[in-house]
């Protein structure tokens, strides 16, 4: 039972399929933040549940760390390969199966991305809303919880995906919830994998909840002299009611960085970036109304862009200032901060989050879902200096303990992987013992993605 | 480690607030549906989490079951002690501890019914929406993972229960989830306690999503030729995407025993109940396109029931239906069934049941949320006629059958307790041997309302 005999296991499986190229293994290895690169064993691409199966098991029986990979899009590290072993990449797994139109849902397998599933679904009327801004994959999406800027609305992954096939880590193949819109037949399990980031087990396929193409959509950018004016207005909009579909904050360095990387010529000053779903009546009623709280904080040039070609270019701008940042500064990587606190808070977190940086030395525009209290530092560093990340990491730990002082989370929407571990028992108290509890009974053996999300045997 | 022995520590720690006469045996050995009346060991009447943990403690080293109790109003067996044990009543621990208005958001103790919660809220202008009908407390609904007649709008407990405290299985008191809107930090404990039912720990406490009070509310009851054309209302409504605050169906023989037992004058057929919650545009906007959707379907009679005491009358002979369904055949109780499909397949669910009933012999009027695909028949028995449970439950058994064929549930709302407990393995294949291993590694005693929802050690 060696390393080399499961590899010889896999291969006799899988062939082609599984890799131990220096090129697969690099491109399996890199994160999209600070994360050094990592490399796994091997990588395997399977066509099928049934080889997912035979993989999980191959590997149970020779202790070796099974690791899920989407798109590579995940900001915590979550899809390094930590302890070595074998990365399952979902690619070729990245069919729509069954659509059924007239119940709003689909059922996917996990490495169709969304964009993709989006663009098969356009002529439906259809579409899936859950909007990250990174074209991830819908596997990937739901290990990791993920939400994003229409979040505010449609809600997150928990709240659209219906039910799974789930490869656990036995190998065992099941199936949890189903395709009614609700059941309280027992535990959630379709609750706990969503957000286990592969550690519970692989998600092989996933029925989703659709939403309908509203009949119109209004999108606007909005510009403010300072962040409490635009924080006041996001959160006055939220205690109204208002459906907005998307309200997104981006501070002045962001709207430096997007004009620089997107050609726009946003002033450089704080911004609210608005979608408004609905009948052409409700958008009319809701514009109106946002409008008013928006005069009232000193909000400008709140211009309708209903054409689709101003819309694209509003949230391609958005989806890729991440980019624009990183591209603000040749060569830098960054640590990507992720706090959510209750809305009340949201100033005073914003604010402190701001004056903390501008007192660190470091570059870190702001940005993020304001609506449901979640933003983003986008700390730059110098991946030359050391003493950049170490201070990073420092404004970074002061900004999760305000979150957390404030009654919010360390992480809104991008995960644990291994970047936030450490804050868990800060934030979960003896819960996280639990999860290691349900950990444990469900893979003792630890071979789920090891040293992520819990704590394991210690 | 005797019964005796716990009981008298038990009587140490609560002293008159345990309480082993047969008056709160009695009362809370009861059934609100067809099981017959079980008696625990004693009814412990806690006054803080404190006590329940320590509760729990005494019975973990006795080895004594441990059973939850709200206001009783389960229809499946849930709080049934059928191992005997200690019912923990949480009538004394119904206290709103923390109002966060602008955060929409209440922390409350379990014991407290969403009636008064309701109550104590109207003056902030917001609302907590989920309403099984029955008026349970906020920790049975939790448990239950209970929906009812505003889920099609906004959701069942899943969706609107932010943050828990948890005593577990061996006494710990455990937080879950965060203030935050959302949160993709670690194992979604809140979705695994809400809807076991008791099983994995005892809710003491829960943060609550709050809504806004609509600015405008609109009612109306329309008949129907037909339950086809009824159904076929449901669907077309819910395809188009009218965001309904309320749909709800009940067929004739609902109405001629509402009409009874309320004093309405309902034409003996079909119906659908519905209310719309929005600005006085939107209502009369979606009052538009619903009367429009409705006179395809040849529904009748679309009044609106703007003001409040209207309304209130219409929502109180819904929620008194069953009752009303009950005292139509004196002296008898009901097997009610709880199945839930995918819209697409409810009009052939509920004619396939309507169809069964009438062949059985046996009264059974039909209701529900139809808007979720969830709907009840209410098959009335006289208990002193034991053929005439076997076939209620023949019938019962088919209507589920055909539910799972159909990629539904064999419980939308009402939960598993044991009356349902016979289905788990159809519904959840080897996913219901997850739920076992996630039961026996969380509470490796079984205390935990024994041989309710999971299987264990068999």
């Amino acid at each position: 039972m060696t390393k080399p005999d499961a590899l010889h296991e896999l291969s006799t499986l899988l062939g082609q399929r599984l890799s131990t190229s220096k090129f697969e293994l690099e491109a399996h290895g890199r994160s999209e933040s600070y994360f050094p690169t990592t490399l796994a064993d091997a990588v395997a691409f399977p066509d099928s549940t049934e080889e997912v199966s035979e993989i999980v098991k191959i590997c149970g029986r020779h202790g070796l760390p099974v690791i899920g990979w989407g798109a590579g899009t995940s900001l915590e590290g979550h899809a390094l390969a930590k302890q070595g072993g074998v990365i399952v990449d979902f690619r070729n797994m990245n069919q729509i199966y069954d659509l059924h139109a007239e119940d709003m849902s689909v059922t996917v397998q996990p490495g169709i991305t969304r964009e993709a599933l989006n663009e098969e679904l356009r002529a439906t009327g259809l579409f899936f809303p859950v909007d990250p801004g990174a074209n991830a994959t819908i596997g990937g999406m739901a290990s990791t919880r993920a939400s994003g800027t229409t979040t505010v609305r449609y809600g997150t992954m928990r709240d659209n995906v219906m039910a799974l096939e789930v490869v656990m880590p036995d190998g065992r193949i099941v199936r949890t919830g189903s395709h009614a819109k609700k059941s309280a037949a027992g535990f959630d399990l379709t609750a706990l994998m969503i957000g286990a980031e592969g550690t519970l087990g692989l998600i092989t396929e996933l029925t989703l909840k659709l939403q309908g193409q509203p009949e119109a959509v209004g999108a606007a950018v909005c510009a403010f002299d300072n962040i409490s004016d635009a924080v006041a207005t996001v959160i006055e909009t939220i205690q109204f009611g208002l459906p907005m579909a998307r309200i997104e904050f981006i501070d002045a360095a962001t709207a430096a960085a997007v004009n620089a990387y997107s050609g726009s010529e946003l002033p450089l000053t704080p911004h609210l970036l608005v979608e408004f779903h609905g009948s052409e009546a409700a958008l009319a009623e809701q514009a109106e109304v946002f409008g008013g709280i928006l005069a009232e904080h000193g909000g400008k040039g709140f211009d309708w862009a209903t054409a689709p070609e101003d819309r694209k270019a509003l949230w391609h701008a958005r989806h890729h200032a991440y980019w624009a940042i990183l591209n603000s500064r040749p060569g830098c990587r960054a640590v990507v901060t992720d706090l959510c606190v209750p809305i009340s808070r949201l100033a005073g977190a914003v604010e402190a989050t701001r004056t903390d940086i501008d007192q660190s030395g470091l570059q870190g525009p702001i940005l993020g879902h304001v609506g449901d209290g979640n933003f983003h530092a986008i700390l730059m560093i110098d991946p030359e200096r050391p003493e950049e990340l170490d201070r990073a990491k420092e404004l970074s730990d002061r900004m999760v303990k305000r979150a957390l002082f404030m009654g919010g989370t360390v992480t809104g929407e991008h995960g644990v992987g291994y970047g936030k571990l450490e804050y868990m028992p800060m934030e979960h108290g003896e819960g996280w013992d639990v999860m290691a509890q349900i950990k444990a009974a469900l893979d003792p053996m630890n071979i789920m993605n090891p040293g992520k999300v819990v704590r394991f045997g210690e």
